[in-house]
């Protein structure tokens, strides 16, 4: 069918892109067939299950061209994926990726993409081992695939929160949504909130040390902001939660913006997406144990409520008087 | 970040469309996790490899809404990927659908959308296990993953292909490509031929007895044109072949468009992709094997050539002389 000329890309042509766009992947023994043939072939640990997630980046929608360089969008695609198998308490270990690729893209934004994608699934020991390319009528457009696995009984989903558990979160919330704010409203941005925004570090040493322990009861990383995300651990585990609006870890950098605007805009911490820090609930007799392994991993962690009997996500301020959000999430087809 | 605003999908809210688009999916006991988490949990069965691909399809670049209907263009966009998966002989388990969605696409043609890709699914015993959904800012874009398992010594790579085996294919080749240059041309297409592009069936019986009884030395899916997809599976098993042009199965309905014209167009039966059909090798003296093994799963299967030690993919006449082709293949940014 009819494609956008793309002068450089076509003089590569697909297969000579897909070569140059891999060249820096890296083989893992797991993987017995990678990128090359009609389909990957992979083994999975003995007696582990396989945990998968996917998640598109359309530009213009999740991203602009000028805010999100291209070695950080490249860390960024993926780590959306990781973040959700680390959510689960999964190790992921394979990674697909499709492109389609707008005709004005230069050929160096997609070789700083790639190193940027390489370089986070490096860190996490991720193989690259599929994908496609195409071209794009309108805008670059991201699908990335991520694959783990785990021992079943260490899989944390988000249906296992009981009333009385503790309700924790790591790392701080509502920078990346602070951050977005700030360049839309063209104001200037530090480099810490400008980091959260543009290279999230998904919570994976946190969620594997969670899972190893089995101290989570129930899991989900921030990706839609605390209230949508904890609303879908709290109806698939038909509870419900009281959050602390004070007790809501929030970055110096978030503090020191509040402090300048005197007040603090509680709805980027409430529901701001793309922190891709975890909120897990485990029993209280676990406190300490939870504080002494995300200690040991190098993981913030902050208590900010408790798992209540009846329904409903609750948000109470300081005086004990309920907090109330227009706002519950993003939505992303207002 | 900004979105298109689409009325009815506002509405519904990016769950509520979640839902919608997903009540037509099917459990299947392998899937203990479904949509719904932050990942998909299955279990592969006991001695398997995992099996994964994954294919995006652009609107106005691999599909028109004004020649696709939403209901092949679901089951075409499962199609191209359990194609892959079959053509590594791998049973298709488990399938994620990513969709980014335009302002204008009625919800009716997403319905319809997920009712083929469900269809599809369904006939496969293919379980939608995720996905993602967001707004697109121009035309529909679908990225599918399919997975799939097998065991180890039933998978069929691009790399096994020896001096002097045979080469086969499933069904007919060109049908897609003239569907698509009558449309095109703003011709008429017969139905036959239009099914051919609109909803090609991935051969999915014919890749499970070839790998269930090892008959198959090299396979893969003809997706991009013959010479180009046997290309690889020339580079791949470092041989080369030797094609017999009047030996490659031909439809009815691409014969009485070539009588018509007097001539039949080689160029979409070489290069022309999306028949989807398979293209394997096999040891001479399996002739007979595969002929019985084709004819009790009800695939038509023809030879139409052999394997070479020496590199290069050659195509010859009746004569014996040389048919000499210029292009090899699609290229997506040409």
């Amino acid at each position: 069918m009819t494609s956008p000329t793309l002068p450089a890309l076509a003089a590569l042509g697909e297969f000579g892109l897909i070569s140059r766009l891999t060249a820096g992947a890296f083989k893992h023994k797991s993987v017995l067939t990678g990128i090359g043939d009609d389909a990957a072939v992979t083994a999975l640990s003995t007696g582990m299950q396989l945990l998968t997630s996917t998640d598109m980046l359309i530009e213009d929608v999740h991203f602009r061209r000028v805010w999100h360089d291209p070695y950080r969008l490249g860390r960024k695609s993926l780590a959306a994926s990781l973040s959700d198998i680390a959510a689960m308490g999964g190790i992921s270990r394979w990674a697909l990726l499709s492109l389609a690729i707008p005709s004005d893209l230069p050929l160096e934004f997609l070789d700083e993409f790639m190193r940027g994608f390489l370089a986070l699934a490096s860190e996490h020991d991720v193989a690259l081992i599929g994908g496609d390319t195409c071209s794009s009528r309108a805008g670059l457009t991201v699908s990335v695939t991520a694959m783990g696995e785990q021992y079943p009984d260490r899989i944390v989903r988000r249906s296992g929160a009981l009333p009385d558990d503790d309700i924790w979160v790591t790392g701080t919330l509502g920078d990346a949504a602070l951050a977005l704010k700030l360049l839309e409203n063209g104001e200037a941005v530090s480099n810490e909130l400008l980091s959260r925004l543009l290279d999230p570090p998904p919570r994976i040493s946190a969620a594997l040390a969670l899972a190893e322990t089995g101290l989570a009861t129930a899991m989900i990383d921030v990706s839609d902001g605390l209230l949508a995300d904890f609303g879908h651990v709290a109806e698939q585990s038909a509870v419900g939660c009281c959050i602390n609006l004070d007790d809501i870890p929030l970055s110096p950098a978030f503090r020191n913006h509040a402090a300048q605007h005197s007040v603090i805009p509680h709805q980027m911490v409430l529901s701001g997406g793309e922190d891709y820090e975890l909120c897990f609930t485990a029993h209280r007799s676990n406190r300490g144990k939870i504080a002494d392994s995300m200690k040991k991993c190098g993981n913030a962690v902050t208590r900010i409520g408790i798992v209540t009997s009846f329904s409903g996500v609750t948000v109470v301020n300081r005086d004990g008087s309920t907090y109330s959000s227009q706002h519950d999430g993003f939505n992303h087809f207002t």
